[in-house]
C-alpha cells in the first residue's frame, strides 16, 4: 500500500508541514521504501521531483521540506512497490498534457486486468498498472472532449465515470488534477481535511511536529489536503466513504460524487 | 540569448562539472538570469528539475551540483528571456511523451512567425516559441510515424528535416532526446567535445574547477557533452557549422548532417 497526498489552496501556500509526516512513513514510520514522488502547480507550470530512494533518507526529499516551494497545487506519493520494479519510471506522480495543460496522477492500490483496455492517445512509459490507468482514462477524456468543455462539471462527470469503471478491477485510490481543481477519488482509504479561520495548532502523527496554522496564515485564505491516513492527531479528517470522488478547487470542496 | 548543455554517455555519469560551469553564467559570469532546467534520463525515466530563478542563486541548482546524479542522456538550458515572460511553464527543458517515452527539447534563438505552423496532437503549456516549436516538431512526428520506425536512420532523416524547416525562420540552436539519442542542432552556435581513454585534465572557462577524468572514469567510459560555448578552455571543442546535425548514442557521435 502506498501513501498519497495532495492540497489545494486559493492562495499559493507551501507544503513543507504536511510532507514532513509524510515522508516519516517512507522508510521510518511506514514500509513505504520503493520511492517517492511529488508534483507542485505553479501557475500553468508544473514542478515535479521524482526519487526512486526511500523518502525518508532522500536529499531531494530534504530539499522539498527545507525549500518551501508556494503552490496551488500539490500531488504526492510514496511508493511500496507491488507490481512494477523499482525504478524512476515507475515512480509516481505522472504526468502527460492534455489541451495545453499538465495532468498529473497518483495511484495506491491493484488492479485486476488493466493492461487489457485499450489505450487511445497517451502510452505508458514505465510498467505499473497505475501509469496504464492514468494513460487510459486521459485518452478516454481525450476521445470523448477533443477541446475542453465549457463547464466543468461536465468533464467530473466523465472523471467519475471512468473512475468508477477501472474502480471495479480492484483498489483504486487515486488524487488526479488538470491543473485547476484536483480530483480525489476514495477506492479503500482517503481523507480530507479543510484548513481556515479561524485557524488552531496542529500536531503530526508521524513526527515530533507542531504548526499554529494562526502563525502562518492569512484570514483569508483556504487549504484543503487530502491523505490516504490523517496526517494529524487533533484536527477533524472527513474520512472518504469508498467509491466516492471529491473534488476541490481553491482550497475547498466543490463537488462529490457519492458510492 | 540562451545557453544549452547537452550530454550523452555510455554509462551512467554525472555532470557535475560541466554543470558547474554553466550554473555560473546563470546571473554570474553571464546575463542569463531567467531561470534553468535540467532532465536527466534515468532507464526509460525522466527526472527533470525547473526553476525560474537565476541558476547562480539556485536552492535547487545547488543540489543538482552536490547530488551527482547519473544518467545516460541530459538536457540542459538556462535562459535569457526574449519571448514568453519568466514562469515555470516557459522554462526549458519541455518534455512530452511519445511511443511510450519522453521526449525532451531547449532550444535558444528567436523564431519568427511560427505560432501560424498548424499544431498536431501536441499542444504548448506555456506561450514560448520554444515550445511552440518543440510541439510542431512532435506533432509532425507523430503524424509520420504513429509508430516507432524500425530503422534509427528513419526517424533521425525526419527530425533533420523538420529543423531545416524551422531553422528558415529564425536561430534553432536546440538539444532534443528521444530517451536514446540526443540530437543536436546547430543554428548559429553550437559545440561538442567527446571525452574517452586516454582521460586527462580539464580546467572550466567559467569557474575556478579543474577535473582529472582519469581519476574519475573507467577506461571504456565514453562521454560526449555539447555546449551553446565550449565549458572548459584546455581541451578541443568541434564548433558545429551553422545549418548541421548531429547525433550522440552511447557517447559518441553517430551521425552527422551537413549545412
Amino acid at each position: 500500500m502506498c501513501e498519497l497526498l495532495g492540497m489545494s489552496a486559493n492562495v499559493p501556500t507551501d507544503i513543507c508541514f504536511s510532507f514532513t509526516g509524510l515522508m516519516q512513513r517512507g522508510g521510518r514510520t511506514g514500509p513505504h521504501r520503493d520511492g517517492w514522488g511529488i508534483a507542485f502547480y505553479e501557475g500553468r507550470g508544473c514542478r515535479t521531483f521524482h526519487d526512486p530512494n526511500p523518502s525518508a533518507e532522500s536529499e531531494i526529499a530534504r530539499l522539498v521540506q527545507r525549500y518551501a516551494i508556494k503552490s496551488l497545487i500539490v500531488v504526492s506519493h510514496i511508493r511500496r512497490a507491488n507490481r512494477g520494479r523499482v525504478c524512476l519510471e515507475n515512480t509516481h506522480p505522472f504526468s502527460r498534457e492534455l489541451w495545453g495543460r499538465h495532468w498529473v496522477f497518483a495511484h495506491n492500490g491493484q488492479l485486476q486486468g488493466i493492461k487489457r483496455l485499450p489505450l487511445g492517445l497517451y502510452q505508458p512509459i514505465g510498467t505499473t498498472d497505475s501509469e496504464y490507468a492514468f494513460c487510459w482514462m486521459l485518452g478516454r477524456i481525450r476521445q470523448t472532449f477533443p477541446e475542453p468543455p465549457r463547464r466543468p462539471a461536465t468533464l467530473w462527470r466523465t472523471i467519475r465515470a471512468l473512475s468508477q469503471e477501472i474502480n471495479e478491477r480492484g483498489v483504486f485510490n487515486f488524487l488526479l488534477s488538470d491543473a485547476r481543481y484536483l480530483y480525489a477519488h476514495c477506492g479503500t482509504q482517503l481523507s480530507w481535511l479543510t484548513r481556515q479561520a479561524p485557524f488552531g495548532k496542529a500536531r503530526l502523527s508521524d513526527a515530533d511536529m507542531s504548526v499554529d496554522f494562526q502563525q502562518e496564515t492569512a484570514p483569508d485564505d483556504v487549504v484543503t489536503v487530502v491523505a490516504t491516513r490523517p496526517l494529524t492527531d487533533n484536527e477533524s479528517w472527513t474520512v472518504m466513504p469508498p467509491g466516492t470522488l471529491a473534488i476541490f478547487g481553491a482550497g475547498q470542496p466543490v463537488a462529490a460524487f457519492g458510492s
